[in-house]
C-alpha cells in the first residue's frame, strides 16, 4: 500500500527500504531537498516531496502519514501538516514519543476525524534486515487498515524459534507486531521495553566490569586509615579475556541475548572498549518508565539504578560526592585521597 | 573418552546422556542403587557404580571424575574419593562451587599430584538438546586433555549466528566452552554470569510488573492524608496482554533473549503466573558476585538490587519495614494503613 | 497578628495553639461544627467560623488565610474561598502540596491580585513544643508581611547549638524558617526534605534489620541445591539488644539524629516493634523528589531505593517476583521453596 | 585507672586527653620518639614508652592496653606485644577492625589467658569535647573491670535529651557506652553503625544535589535525538541558597541530625564545596556491612547504593559505562555525546 513518511534519517530510510522491497509505495519528505534526491537515488523512497503540503497532496485518501522525527519535533510537524489533511486520514507516530502526548494528540486529531496511531518501533539500525518489533496503540479498525505496513516491517515468525503452544493462540504477536491497546498503549509498551533495555544493559555492564577488575589483587596497595585494603588479593589474580567470555556466553548459557551478541561484536573489535569514554546518554523512555512505575507504586530498583548509572556516567553525581567528602572532613578530618585508579 | 560422574540428578543425567550420544563412556554413581539402575536402563550412563571407591576402580588411569553435587557436598565427596585416586587423576567440579573453594581444593589436591578443574556449567534442564555453556578453570594441559568432553557438552558454533570477524580469531569461545584461566577462573566467570542473570531477570520482572499495573487508574482511590492519590488516572487505563507482549518482544526488538523466550513460554501457559507465589530463592552465586564486586571496589547497583529483591520476596525486609512504620508513628502519629492491594 | 486557619486536624490545631500562646489571633474553620466548638474550648483557636465565607468575613483586610488541608483538597478549598477574598489578601498553603500546583495556583490568584504563599512545614505532632521548620515560597514583601507568624511558629535559634560563624551571616535560617525563593520554592525544598527523610529512615531501618538478624547462625539450615547455606554461622551468633543500641547511638556517635531519638523511644516501648505490620505508606513528596531528580538528571539511588522499599512493603513487587520464579522454573525446573522465615 | 595506649594519632591523642582530664593515668606509645615527647608536653599522655615492651613494663598487672592503630596493623602489633603480656592482662582494640578478626584474635589470646575486648568507637575528631560512643564486645567481667575507662570516654547521659521511660530501665546505653555481647559484638555493632552512616550521608548528599540543580531550567538545551529535553523548564528556575537550607533544617524538622549540623558548618565556609573534588573514600565497615547483610539474607538497597556511589565517585564505574556506550553504538549507531555539564 501507499505510505507517506516524514523524517528519513538512518532509521526512517531503512524502514522505507524494507517496505519498498516488499512492494509498497513510499512518498518521502525530509527538510533538505538534496537528501530527498539521494533517497530517491538509493531506492529508499518511491517518490519525493518538497514540503509537507506537497507530501499530503501526493498521497491518495485515506492518507497514511508515518512520522519518524525526534519526539520534540512531533507537535510542530503535526501543526504544519494538519491543515492539509482530510477526515479519515491517518497519522502514525513511529518515533519515541511520550505516551501522554499520544493521548493528547489522538484526542485533538479525533475532533477533526483524523486518526492517530502510536507505534513504538524497536530494531535500531539493524531493522532493515532483522525487521522491526512494532508496539501499536490506536483504534482497532485503523490499526487493521495498516496491517500490510506493519506485517511487512515486522520480522515475521521465522525470526525466532516458535514458542511451543503458540500455534494454538494465533494473533500477530509472534510475527513481531501487536496492537497493544488504545492510543498511547503502543508507546507505553515501548517505553517499558526501553526501561527493561536499560536494566539489561546495565546488568551486563556491571558484570563485565567485575570481570575487568578480576586482576585487582595484582596491584600494590598501601596501608592507610583511609582505604580498606584488599584483604584477600589472592582471589583477584585473573587476567580474563573479555571478548572471549562475551562470545562464550552466547551459546548454551542462560544469559544469551541480542544485546550480548552486540557486546561480543563490539569487544571483538575493541577488547578494552577504549574507543568509548563512557558518557552514556539516555533519551527519555528510561525516565518515563520510572515515572510510570512510581505512579503505579511499582518498585523498580533495578531499572532506576540503571538510569542513575547513566546520569552518574555524565558526572551528575559530582555535587553529591562533594557533600559526602565535606561531611567526612567535618567529622573525621578526612582529606580526600587522590587515588589514581589502578590500570586494569 | 571415559568419564566418571558423581551426582546424576536432573542436570547430571542429561549431561551424561549428551556425552553417551556422542560416543563417550560414562561410569555413574549416585547414592541410591535403584536410581543407578534406572539411569542404566534409560541410557544415561554406560556403567553403574555401587560406591565411590567402586566408581574409581571402574575407571582407567588417568581417571577423570566429574562431580555434579550440591556445592555444600563437594568437600565431603572429595574426602571420600580422594584416598582411592592416584597421581595424575583429574577431579572436575561441575557444580556451583564458590571459586574460593576451588583455589583451596586445587592446592590441596596438587600436593597429592591430583589435578582439579572447576567448570561453571550453564544450561539448566535444556542442556541435553541445547548444549552446555562451560566456563573452565585449571591447568592448561589438563583442560586440553579433557577437550573431547568439553567440546561434546558445549553447544557448538552453530548454536548462534557467528559474530562477524570471529572466524579470524579462532579458539573455543564460539563453540560455547572456554578455558578462562587458572583454578577458580571457571567458577569466577560462572559466578558473575549468574550475577548478570539475576540482574537481567529482575529487569524483565520489573518491566512486566509496570505493564501488569498499567490499569491502575481504573481502581477507585479514596483521598486521605496517608496515601498519595494517583494524580493522573487517565494515563493508567490499559489492560495489556502480557503473554502477547512477551512473545512480541522476542522478534526484532533490542531486548530479545533466551530468558525472554522462557518468559513468553511460561506466560503462554499461565498468563497471570498465578501458579507461583513469588518467593524467589537464590543459590549463592548472586551473593558471591556482590562480594567480589565490593572487594574490587566495583559499583553494582543493578546486580545488588536484583539480589535484594529476592530477599524481600522472602519477607526478609519485614523488620526494617516495621522500623519505618514505627518512626512514622512517632513523628507524625501515622497509623499503618491496612491497604489491600487492588486486583490487577 | 490575625490569621485564619482552614483545616485544624492534629497538626493544624497544634500550630494554632502555638500562635495563640504567643499572642496571635486565630480564626479557625473546620467542617464539623462540634469540632470548632471543641477547638474553641481547648484554646486552639480564638474564634470559630461556620463556613469558609464566614471565616473570610471575620478577618480584617488584607486577610491572611492559612490552609492546612490534604494536598488533594486544596484546589476545592481555594475554589470555594476565592470569590469571597479581596485584592491584597493572602492565601498560604501550609500542607504538602506538589510545587507544580503552587506555581499554577499562584499564577491564577495573581490575576485577581491575591497573593499566594507556599509553606513546607516540618515538625509533625511535636511542633507545638519543638516549633515548626518552615520552608517558604512567594513574593518577598508578602513573605515579610507574614514574618510575625513564621517567626512564632519556628523553633527559634536556641533549638540547636549555633553553627560557628553563623552569627556573622544573619538571616532567618537559624531561627528555623526561610524564604527559599519564588512560589513553589517552599514546597520544592520541603519535597526534597521529605525525600531525604525517606532515605535516612531507610538507612536506619536496614541497619537495624542487620542487627536484628545477627543471630542467624543459631538457626539450623538444611542443605539443598535451592538455598545458599550460611557458610559461616559462627559469625552470626549475637542476640543484640536493639532498644539499648538505638539509645546508645544517640550520644557521641556520628549518626545521632532526631529520627534516631524517635526510634529509641519506639523500641523502648516495643523492643521488637511487634505492634507494627510493616506496611509503610508514602504520601507524595518522596515520589515527587524522584521525579524532580530525574528531570534534572540527578542520580538518586538511595532516595529511590527508600521509596521502592515502601512499595515492596505493601506487596507491589508481587507480580515481579512471580515472573522471576516462573523464569527459574522454566530454565532450571526450580520449584519455589516454601521457606518459613526463621524466628529472629 | 591506668591504661596503656598504642597509637596516638588525632583520635587516640584526644581520647587520652579526655581520660587524663578525669584523673586516669595514660602510658602512651607511638613509633616516633619525638611524637611521644610532644604528647607528653601537650598533656595527652601521663608517661611515654619507647617501645611496646617498654609500654608493657610500665603498666601494673592486670594490664590494660588499648590499641588505636589502623585495622591492617592490629595483627602485627599484637604479635609484637603478646610475648610481653601476662595471663590476666587485657588487650582492647578500639580501632575499626573487622569483627571476624576479633573472634579469631580473642580465641588466640584466650589460649594464653589474655583477655580481648573489641570496642567500636564513634566520635571522630570531636570526641574530646563531645565524648565517644562506645560499642563493646567481650567477656562480661573484663568489660566491667574497664568500666571506669568506658564511662569516662562516653558522653554521659546529659549529652542528649533523656528518652521518656529510660529512667526505669537503667543500664549504660544512655551514658553512651554499651556491652553489646561476646567478642566481635562491639565491632559488629560499630560496623553496622558505619553502614548506616554511609546511607544517611548519601541521603543528604542526593537531596542537596537535587536542590543544587533546581535551576536546571535556566540552561538552554538543544533538541536532538540523543538527549531527553527538559520538558518542563519552568519548574526548575530556583536559585536556592544551600547553606541557608542546611541551617534551616537543623531546627524543628524531621531530618535534624549531627551530620546535618556538620553539613551546615561546611557549607557556611564553602557554599559550593568547591574545595572538594568529590572522590569519596570508604574504609571497610561499609563493605563489611553489606557482606553481613548478604550472609543474613537481609536486603540493604539503601546502604549498598550509598557504598556504590563512593566507588563511582572514584571512577570505578568507568568500564561498565564504556560497555553501555558500546552497546548503544552497536544497536543504534549512537555516538557518545560530549556533554559538558551545565554550570550549576
Amino acid at each position: 500500500m501507499q505510505l507517506g513518511i516524514v523524517g528519513l534519517g538512518r532509521m526512517g530510510a531503512f524502514m522505507a527500504q524494507r517496505l519498498i522491497r516488499k512492494g509498497h509505495t513510499i512518498v518521502g519528505y525530509v527538510r533538505h531537498a538534496e537528501r530527498v534526491q539521494a533517497l530517491l537515488k538509493e531506492g529508499s523512497i518511491t517518490e519525493g516531496a518538497t514540503s509537507l503540503p506537497d507530501l499530503v497532496q501526493k498521497l491518495s485518501t485515506p492518507r497514511a502519514v508515518w512520522l519518524m522525527v525526534p519526539a520534540a519535533s512531533v507537535d510542530a510537524t503535526l501543526e504544519t501538516i494538519l491543515p492539509h489533511l482530510a477526515p479519515g486520514d491517518i497519522v502514525i507516530d513511529g518515533g519515541n514519543s511520550y505516551y501522554h502526548d499520544d493521548i493528547r494528540r489522538a484526542a485533538a486529531l479525533k475532533s477533526k476525524n483524523i486518526h492517530y496511531v502510536d507505534v513504538g518501533t524497536s530494531g535500531g539500525v539493524w531493522g532493515l534486515e532483522r525487521g522491526y518489533c512494532l508496539m501499536i496503540g490506536g483504534e482497532k479498525e485503523v490499526v487493521q487498515h495498516l496491517d500490510p505496513i506493519f506485517s511487512t516491517l515486522a520480522p515475521g515468525v521465522d525470526a525466532a524459534v516458535r514458542t511451543p503452544g503458540r500455534e494454538q493462540i494465533g494473533g500477530t504477536a509472534e510475527q513481531g507486531y501487536l496492537h497493544c491497546g488504545p492510543n498511547g498503549a503502543g508507546h507505553f509498551v515501548k517505553m517499558v521495553h526501553n526501561g527493561i533495555e536499560y536494566g539489561v544493559m546495565a546488568a551486563y555492564a556491571e558484570g563485565l566490569n567485575i570481570l575487568h577488575h578480576a586482576n585487582a589483587g595484582k596491584h600494590q596497595q598501601e596501608i592507610d586509615a583511609e582505604t580498606a585494603p584488599l584483604s584477600n588479593p589472592e582471589y583477584y589474580q585473573y587476567d580474563l579475556n573479555l571478548p572471549d567470555i562475551a562470545e562464550l556466553w552466547r551459546r548454551g548459557s542462560v544469559i544469551g541475548s541480542w544485546l550480548l551478541d552486540l557486546t561480543a561484536h563490539a569487544m571483538l573489535k575493541n577488547p578494552d572498549l577504549g574507543n568509548f569514554q563512557g558518557r552514556v546518554s539516555d533519551s527519555g523512555e528510561g525516565r518515563w518508565t520510572i515515572a510510570a512505575a512510581i505512579d503505579e507504586s511499582v518498585p523498580v530498583p533495578v531499572l532506576s539504578s540503571a538510569l542513575f548509572e547513566r546520569f552518574s556516567s555524565r558526572d551528575k553525581d559530582e555535587f553529591a560526592n562533594r557533600v559526602m567528602s565535606a561531611m567526612r572532613f567535618e567529622f573525621g578530618g578526612h582529606l580526600e585521597k587522590d587515588e589514581t585508579p589502578p590500570p586494569a
